[in-house]
């Protein structure tokens, strides 16, 4: 975890507007648990409708959270009139998943367009947390619908 | 689109019903439209519980379809006892979705334990497909229970 | 390939004059062999002296001729006073590369700030090319030494 | 850095003679400056024929590096007869690289056929280090020369 200045003091409340704006965070029964400058947790109890074949958790599930983290990360250090987009992102999954999640992203570098993400996602397990995939990605900052369609 | 010979002539079928099994697909309201060797498509109507915080669907659900392309698609030129499971995947994000989306994922190179798959993900609009979003990844395959948690 | 319009009929010019300036490129013996609105080919002859522990040619080598072609295929879709940088890109390594090379760099998706390429890279076998490598990546258009280094 | 245990107690001679026989390492002047279980630093001083346009570093040359490092990272772990492969790595770019350049490489998780890496890579500026890149990717474990080529 790094140590990021915000920008707007007003970030965690516009962060939490925000997530419930996104519908997939419900539908997938994320939840939005810390917000911290350039740092963001989101868990996923397990739900068996969220699997793939062999009954683990998607790989698409673990990488929604992932994504929404880096994203509100980023985020988390703009003004208050900034949005973001996801421009890419990289996940590698290592280990099934098969239990409640939980996911943290934060900010490798910010930047005035550009800002550079890293997300885990670890299960949960008897007290323990196991690294079950990674994420590095890239987050377009935006300003004004502009920004969002161009 | 890569012409393949299945090793499974049951190809189409054991994709159908592992489909199902990826309860996931249902949860989004995901379809198996296409089913050929080395070759899938996926299709997923628009939903407003789908999306990020503009009214898109979140990138986290373009990525669910396309790795699921992409998995089949190698599971489509396997032998009946394998199974595979996402390594790795990149997705860049080309523009904002918004409508039914299609997914087809198709095969690069297939391996003994790895097989290369790319997806395309395209927004339909009155009658054109745009392009909105793209995959590069790596699936492995596996056989048996101990291929998966290995 | 796509088909593009160039919006400087220059491009070829400042393509070839720029790649002159990647100094790595003729360090790796790298020649620019097409040059067209979106479109780039670099080849580079083998040399026992680009290679990994095996003898193959380095993946790094392949990504590196790959990023250059997708730099330069974004860059010849730009005004004249535009110039790029990679932000960050995936390769995939299908099969090891013994012998000559030929990449060849195109654009998915050309944008303001955010340019989506795709590479591929060959090794040309007895008249054949037989696809080693591929790339999925973004380019950045930057405009004065500002936008290089901010 | 995480802590491994290697298997082989002969891990450094190995990975330094395996090094030597990396032909584009000493093309490019890098060298082996550190060698730990799961751990590995390359250093590369700034030379200007490994440039792109502008006279930053060229990203290839810092993918070439982390690379290795990522590859080497996966060696140390393994048994005296397996070798290491590039699956297929990511890399994002922060910012311009001028002056001389250190990779470090660590194992994320080791597997019997994959193994999960990432590589940074600093440059030096007045005895600071300053984040210039980063790399996800996986390495394959290969026994035999049909591992190689498989």
């Amino acid at each position: 975890m790094s140590t990021w200045e915000p920008r707007d003091p007003g970030f965690e409340q516009r962060i939490r507007e925000s997530f419930v704006e996104q519908t997939i965070m419900a539908t997938l029964g994320a939840e939005l648990t810390r917000v911290e400058p350039g740092n963001i947790e989101v868990r996923v109890p397990f739900r068996s409708d969220l699997s793939q074949q062999h009954g683990f958790l998607h790989a698409g599930v673990l990488t929604t959270v992932m994504d929404s983290a880096c994203g509100y990360a980023a985020l988390s250090l703009m003004s208050p009139e900034a949005g973001v987009l996801a421009i890419e992102f990289k996940a590698n999954f290592l280990r099934p998943a098969k239990g409640n999640i939980v996911a943290r992203g934060t900010v490798l570098k910010p930047g005035r367009t550009i800002n550079v993400c890293r997300a885990d996602t670890f299960v949960e397990n008897e007290g323990r947390e196991i690294l079950v995939a990674t994420m590095l990605g890239s987050i377009t900052t935006v300003v004004g619908r502009e920004g969002i369609v161009g």
